[in-house]
This record gives structure tokens, C-alpha cells and sequence, in this order.
């Protein structure tokens, strides 16, 4: 008890019938008045988060003052249970786990392989369009790297143990920024090459305990959507802005529609925890306000919540079960340009230290993304997201040479198309492939095979039959190409 | 000495003049023999290979009985020298490295990322007409595991040191086959599912000597076109040549024509050496010559050379300097069913363990396979290939419409196009950027600006001109599209 309560610090004692609390309270008067309730679950916890000392049972439970409060609490959580990213990671063959390889460290699998897939060339093709240069970097790198970052000492506990080599010691990388400072960093590089983009899904490592990994969202591996653009300070404005337009982009494809901007600036009051550039901080704080308004977008302010090198844009997204999330971010580094001696030949031939580096992750890790898509979709994703575009399914076995041409013709125009013809029935056939969820299910028959056409079969159970091949060739097509959900060859109400 | 010589064996001593040498000879009779004679390069290396003993001076030099001899093996090395990967690496910014990050761990540049995307894509496209399935696996694992597979202990000392986490020893991958194996073994697996092809652009890590390391071609991570096939025996020969097709392909494609085939087979006489499955190795080493011989290949046949878990087929490529190297490989495992308990289900039902694993990388790794193909083509790319792919060239100012028209024109079509409307000279942006290597320069002054047309030169020097716009780009595109490099608008010589 001495390490927990202070000096001149009172206690509190609290009464329930017979049981008497050492707790800092409130009660209730009265245990009648938490009628509706439920208990949740148990887990063990160390006490005080220290594995070597005892080991405690918590009780989870929860409490409404009505009875409705706490139905809809439970219908919320029965939704979030079937929108699990676990429970329909293992169902769709997302993503496995194995313990030989080890706690947090994902397997894609096929279809997870192609739902990422789809994601990375999305942002390949946007990148390109803005004008980012690809680049690969090394998973690991020399203890004197993260020594000139400031992730050693400082970060230390966060990353994996180091590897002694004959020439020194290896880490694995905790971020990508070093690695990009150095590419930029390896030769003199021009006013005319800024801004400077250098984009990469790189692959970082974090050492988590090992008891709280789990699934996508808890990993000791992430696979990022990172880049950093060096540039002067006047293009900080128009980079951030066309990041967030960027952001705008992605999240109207996904289908996010729930969220919100917010900008963390420093504390005018306590100067001393952040890099000392006064006039950085105010010059484009202000930038940063400016570009948030004149984008009109919904937004807050947070004082104090900067980094101690810049302050930064994050997206809060809001799940559809009420969690809010950072998804998103952009932020400034005041830092970098003199941990490693960044710099440039200006317009009058001389060199310029005055290089910003914005670091930026519009779609975060890809094992957050992926997590956050499939609750959000139930795993019921956009047509250009799905493993499995379209299933075809024969009604008999004269219906097998039709449905081979169909599969031919969408595979052909780059459908992900797959046939079963085994001798199951329909209705078996549909309910074994609803668990992939096939953005269409197409039914062949001997209507479909003497007309030349294909009956297609939303999700949510709704048909369209007689559709002509063609037709619906370049409808999937369409949807798919242009990644539109507005497209969709089966509206959902 | 007592550590090199063994018991009842001779030494030998020479004499040549007053120098007298204990060596195992042989000696010319006189020194005037060696006429032709050059010294190259000297190396420090340690006695006996151990970096706690001596260091010793090796000079290094060569003889031949002519002087044409000794010239053509002069110029040959001039030639290598020209073509060497780490000079042409540089100027094309294909690649870096950098003290920080630490030895045998190169960069990607935008150059080399654009070269290596290109292969990876058409390896990806070949690999998804073939039927294989794709995975992403991390790239670390724990101890457990790689016991399973027998790198440990057997092959500690290539492996990087381990890094112990809470929950164990992690070691970086040096192979990914065991990954693989577990995403077979993550569910129960059909005879249906099979011939399984598992594909994945790996990258493993071998702990090298720093000493030993350079350029891309002595480094310590390795990116692998790597798959293994879960198959039956019946499946095992198909198999084998649809690879082989897949070599062939590929080799055209990249322009490499001096390759054969060397099957290694096991040692009858020396079973001890191998894995006890007697019918197996008879079995398929017929298969695999009989495919060999069916497609008319040019191959050797070379017994004992057999990995001990079973035989294989090596596509040795002859590099333009008389190097000879293996580049791909195509190899049978007949051990990774038991140590992985590897089974699937029969058409009886029943559980069966005869899964045949191939293991193959007919493009090598990106790191081996662009030093080569740099080697190969001294920088000067199929168009297909080439980072920039066109490089627009103004006579003067008020050439930038239509030079900004011709590479909107190009970039739209999907060509890598550069301009450099600057103001210095055509014969030294012609010299700039012949660093570079562009497939094509475009060269336009008023001639083309008055007729809508372009003047191209190809690397050789040859030009074309008043091409019109259209053909041009409609000849440029079938050219990267098809990757066939019979197609080129300016055929070299």
C-alpha cells in the first residue's frame, strides 16, 4: 500500500451491505439500483502490470439504467461480435496465425493477399498521380541509424532486442523515416527536385508483450502506407492540403464516411516541451488552420497534443460500432532536417538546411486498414475488394460448359471468377459459399444456358435473372475499374 | 604445419632460381615460360580462412602462353569492367547503400524500384496464368520453428543472430520454404486443392561476412522468386515442365540465350548420403530426364549432385564474360511431408502423406537477377524494362508546348517519359542524359512543332525522324505491352 498512496494523501472506505471497499468511489446507495446489467467477462491481470508480482481476476460487467439502454447496448455488442475481424478473418481465409512463427506476426493469406493487393495498387496508382517516387528499404539496420533518429536510446524498449553482427549491431526497423532521410539524403539534391516524395509500404516492428497480441489489430509487424515529402516551407501548405484531398479520395472509396480532422498544435505556454523553432510552429500552424478551413472539413483543435517536432493533422474515424480511431495522419518534423543534415541547393546556388519533411500514412497499416475494413464491411467489401468477385454455381451438370464460358469471359477481363459444378445442390452450394462472400453469386441453369444469359444474386438474397452475358460482363467490369459503389449491378436498399 | 599435412602423405618442395617453395606444384621449369604474364589486384585474407589468425597478402595475376591471349582476356575484363553492375547501379540510381544501415543491405532507388517492380509484375502475371496462389510471410520466426525445418542447427551460422522476446527466440527467415509448409498445413487440404502452388517475393537473410560483401550481388537479404508446389508424384512431372516452359519464357523475354539444363541426380552407389526413399529418387529422375529429353533442352546429367532431399534441375546461365552461373533451380523435397506433417485427403477419403514439394525460383532473386540483367544489357534495358523509358529532348524555348503535349501524350499511354526543357544545349542533355539509358530520346525543335510530329534517336545513336506523334506512341506501347523486344522502333544492329 506505501507505493500506492502518497503522503498526506487521504483514503476512502465505502460500505455495500456487508462488504467493505478500500476504493476511491463512488458506490451506489443502494445495489437496487443497478437492475440492469449484465457481467461481460473475466481476465487476468498482474497487480500493478507487473508479470512478477500476484496475479488477479478482473470482472467485467456493465450496467444501464434501463432496460432498453442496456439491449441496445447488447445488440451493439452482438453486431460487433459478428463483425469481428477475427471471427470473419478465419471464415474468408483472410490471414492466419501459427505459433511456431510466433505471437503478432500475421500470415496473408490468398485472399487476404488480394484484399491488401487491391489496397497497395490503389495507393501505388495515387501516389503516382501526385508524384511520389517508390522506393524499397531494408527491414533492419545498424544500431548507429537509430542513434542518429533518436529512436535509441528513446525508444529502445519499443523495438526488437538487437542482433550482434561481426560489424556491429542490427535492429529491426521501428519506423521508415531514417531509412527515407537517407535515400533523400544520397546526393545533393536541387530546388528543383522539391518537393521530394519518396513513398514505400514499408514494414516496421514493434516489441509488444506478447499477451496482448492479437488478430490484425494487435501485431508486432505493420505494414505501413508511408511516405516523406521534403520541401521548403512554402509548399507545406499545398502538400498537406493535397494529402488531405488524398485522404478525402480514399475514404469515399472505402465507404468511411464517419469522421473528422483534428490538428494537434504545441502549447504557446510550455514551450520547453517542444523543438524550439517559435516561428515554424506559428507559420504553419496557421498554414495548417487555413488549409482546414478553405477545404471547409470538419475539424478540431487540440493544444498541447503536438509532437515535440511539429504539429499534425490526424483523422479520427468513427466505426460504425462507436469506437473512435486515429486512421489517418500528416505531420510536420521540424527535427529531421538537422539529425540528418538535410538539405538543399537553393534558386542563388546555396545550400538550404531549411528542408520539412512531412511524414504521412492516409491509409495506415495495412493490418489496421484491412481490421477496420472488414468490421466496417462485414466482410461484405466493396466488388473491387473482394476475393471473390463472382461465384458461379451450376444448377446440373448439363449446365457445366456455360458456366465454363462465363467464368472464361470474366476472367478474361480481369474478373477474380470462381466455378462450382459439383453435383450439390443450389441451395447447399449458396450457403457454402456465402462465408467468402462473393460480391455476386450467378446462377446457371437451363434458362441461362439456352438464352446466353446468367441469373445474378446480390449479398442480401436479391436476384436479377435473364441478365445477358455481356451485359453483366461490362456492368462487374464498370464497378470494378472504377472502384464506384454507386455501380453496383444490384443496388443494396 | 602438423594441422595441414596429414600423417603418411608427401610434401613437395620447388625451387625456382633461389627461391625455394613448399608447394603442391606444379612449378614452369622457367620463369621465361611466362612472357604474357599480368598482375591484377592483391586481397588481404587470413590463414586458413580464420580471422584470428595472420593476415597474409594474396597477389593476384594471370598468364597466358600468346599475346593475343592475354589481350583478348584484357579486354574482356575492360568489357567487364564497363558493364559492372555496382558502376552502371550508380549512375542509373538503380540502387544505394549506406554505412548506417550497415553492409550487404541495399536500397531501392525509384530506378531500381521501377526495374524490379517490372520483373515482379511479369513474374506475378506469369505465376497467376499458371494457377499459383499468393502470400505475404513475415519475415522472422520463432526458434521452434526453424527446428521444424532443420536450419536449426545445421545452418545456425548463415542464419542472423536470434532475438529473444518475451515468449522466446525469434530468428530472421534465411529460407521461406517453412512458411509455406504452414500455410499448407493451416487446414485440411483436398486431392481438389492440388497440384497447391504457394508464391511469394520473399526476402530472406543470410549472416555473410561483412568483409565479403558488395554491390547486389554479396549481400545479406535476398528478395526470392520464390513458390513450392504441394503435389502427387502423378503431378510432379507436369509440374516440373510447366516450369521449365516458364525458364524458357522468361529467359527470351529478358534476352538471355546461352543457358542449359544440369539434372543432379543422387549417388546410387552412396545411398547414406540421401533421404531413404529409394523408389522416389528412381521414380521421378526418370520423370524429370524424361521431360528434359520431350522438350528437346540441352541439359547434362550430373550424379551425385542431388540435394539430400532429392534431385533437381539447375538452369545454368553462360554470362556474356564466360561466367558461368546458376540462375534458376528447380528442386524435388521429399523430406518436408514428414517434418511438416504435410497430408492431404485422397479421392477415397482417406488421409494421405505423399505430398511432394517443389521448391523453384526461375527468376532467382531481384538482388542476383538485375546485377546480371544490368551486366547483360549494360544498362541499356528492353524498352520494357527501362526506367525511363523515353526522354523528351527541346531544341529551344518554344519547343515546351509540344514537347508537354508529346509527353502527356506518353504518359497517358503509360510510358515512363522525362523532359528536359531546360536551357542548355541538345548536345549536352544528349550527353546528360545518356547516364540514364532511355530506350528512346525525343528530340523536338520546329520542324516537329510545325507537323506534330517527333524525332527519335535509340541509344546506338541512330535517329528517325518526322515520325508522327501517333505511330510513335502506338509503336512505343506495343513494344512495353508485349515485352518483345523484336518490336523496337530503331532495331540495333
Amino acid at each position: 500500500m506505501d507505493d500506492k498512496i502518497g503522503h498526506d494523501v487521504g483514503s476512502s472506505v465505502y460500505r455495500q451491505g456487508d462488504f467493505v471497499d478500500l476504493c476511491k468511489g463512488p458506490h451506489v446507495p443502494s445495489t437496487s439500483h443497478l437492475r440492469w446489467f449484465k457481467l461481460s467477462s473475466t481476465s487476468q491481470a498482474y497487480w500493478r502490470a507487473d508479470s512478477k508480482r500476484e496475479s488477479l481476476t478482473r470482472i467485467y460487467g456493465m450496467c444501464y439504467p434501463d432496460k432498453a439502454g442496456l439491449q441496445e447496448r447488447m445488440r451493439q455488442l452482438e453486431e460487433a461480435a459478428k463483425r469481428d475481424h477475427k471471427k470473419i478473418g478465419k471464415e474468408m481465409e483472410l490471414y492466419m496465425t501459427d505459433e511456431m512463427i510466433g505471437k503478432g506476426l500475421p500470415v496473408w493469406l490468398p485472399n487476404g493477399e488480394t484484399l491488401k493487393g487491391e489496397i497497395e495498387k490503389f495507393a501505388v496508382e495515387t501516389e503516382e498521380a501526385y508524384g511520389y517516387l517508390r522506393v524499397t528499404t531494408p527491414v533492419l539496420g545498424k544500431k548507429e541509424l537509430f542513434e542518429t533518429s533518436g529512436h535509441l536510446p528513446h525508444y529502445a524498449e519499443g523495438m526488437y532486442p538487437p542482433m550482434e553482427m561481426d560489424d556491429g549491431e542490427y535492429y529491426m526497423k521501428a519506423m521508415n523515416c531514417p531509412f527515407h532521410h537517407l535515400v533523400y539524403g544520397n546526393k545533393r539534391r536541387s530546388y528543383r527536385e522539391l518537393p521530394m516524395r519518396i513513398a514505400e509500404y514499408g514494414t516496421v516492428y514493434r516489441n509488444e508483450l506478447s499477451g496482448t497480441l492479437a488478430g490484425l489489430l494487435r501485431v508486432r509487424m505493420l505494414t505501413m502506407n508511408d511516405a516523406h515529402i521534403y520541401c521548403t516551407l512554402e509548399q507545406v501548405a499545398s502538400e498537406v492540403a493535397d494529402n488531405i484531398r488524398m485522404v478525402q479520395d480514399y475514404y469515399s472509396a472505402f465507404g468511411f464516411d464517419d469522421y473528422y480532422f483534428r490538428l494537434s498544435l504545441w502549447d504557446p505556454d510550455n514551450v520547453d516541451k517542444y523543438i524550439d523553432q517559435p516561428e515554424n510552429w506559428e507559420t504553419t500552424q496557421d498554414h495548417l488552420r487555413k488549409i482546414l478551413d478553405d477545404l471547409g472539413v470538419k475539424y478540431v483543435e487540440a493544444v498541447g497534443e503536438a509532437a515535440f517536432y511539429g504539429p499534425k493533422i490526424d483523422i479520427q474515424f468513427r466505426t460504425l460500432l462507436g469506437r473512435e480511431e486515429s486512421m489517418s495522419t500528416i505531420q510536420l518534423d521540424f527535427a529531421a532536417k538537422e539529425r540528418f543534415e538535410l538539405t538543399y541547393t537553393d534558386e542563388t546556388g546555396h545550400e538550404n538546411g531549411e528542408v520539412f519533411v512531412i511524414h504521412r500514412a492516409p491509409l495506415s497499416t495495412h493490418e489496421r486498414f484491412v481490421a477496420f475494413l472488414t468490421e466496417h464491411w462485414a466482410g461484405n467489401f466493396p466488388t473491387w475488394l473482394s476475393p471473390v468477385q463472382v461465384q458461379i454455381i451450376t444448377i446440373s451438370e448439363k449446365h457445366k460448359v456455360h458456366a465454363a464460358t462465363v467464368a472464361n469471359t470474366l476472367y478474361e477481363s480481369g474478373v477474380r471468377v470462381k466455378v462450382d459444378d459439383s453435383d450439390n445442390t443450389v441451395g447447399k452450394k449458396i450457403r457454402t459459399h456465402r462465408k467468402m462472400r462473393p460480391a455476386y453469386m450467378v446462377i446457371i441453369g437451363d434458362e441461362e444456358t439456352e438464352n446466353g444469359t446468367v441469373s445474378i444474386r446480390s449479398r442480401g438474397g436479391e436476384q436479377l435473372n435473364g441478365v445477358p452475358m455481356e451485359e453483366f460482363v461490362a456492368g462487374i467490369y464498370a464497378e470494378i475499374t472504377t472502384r464506384d459503389r454507386n455501380l453496383s449491378l444490384i443496388p443494396s436498399e
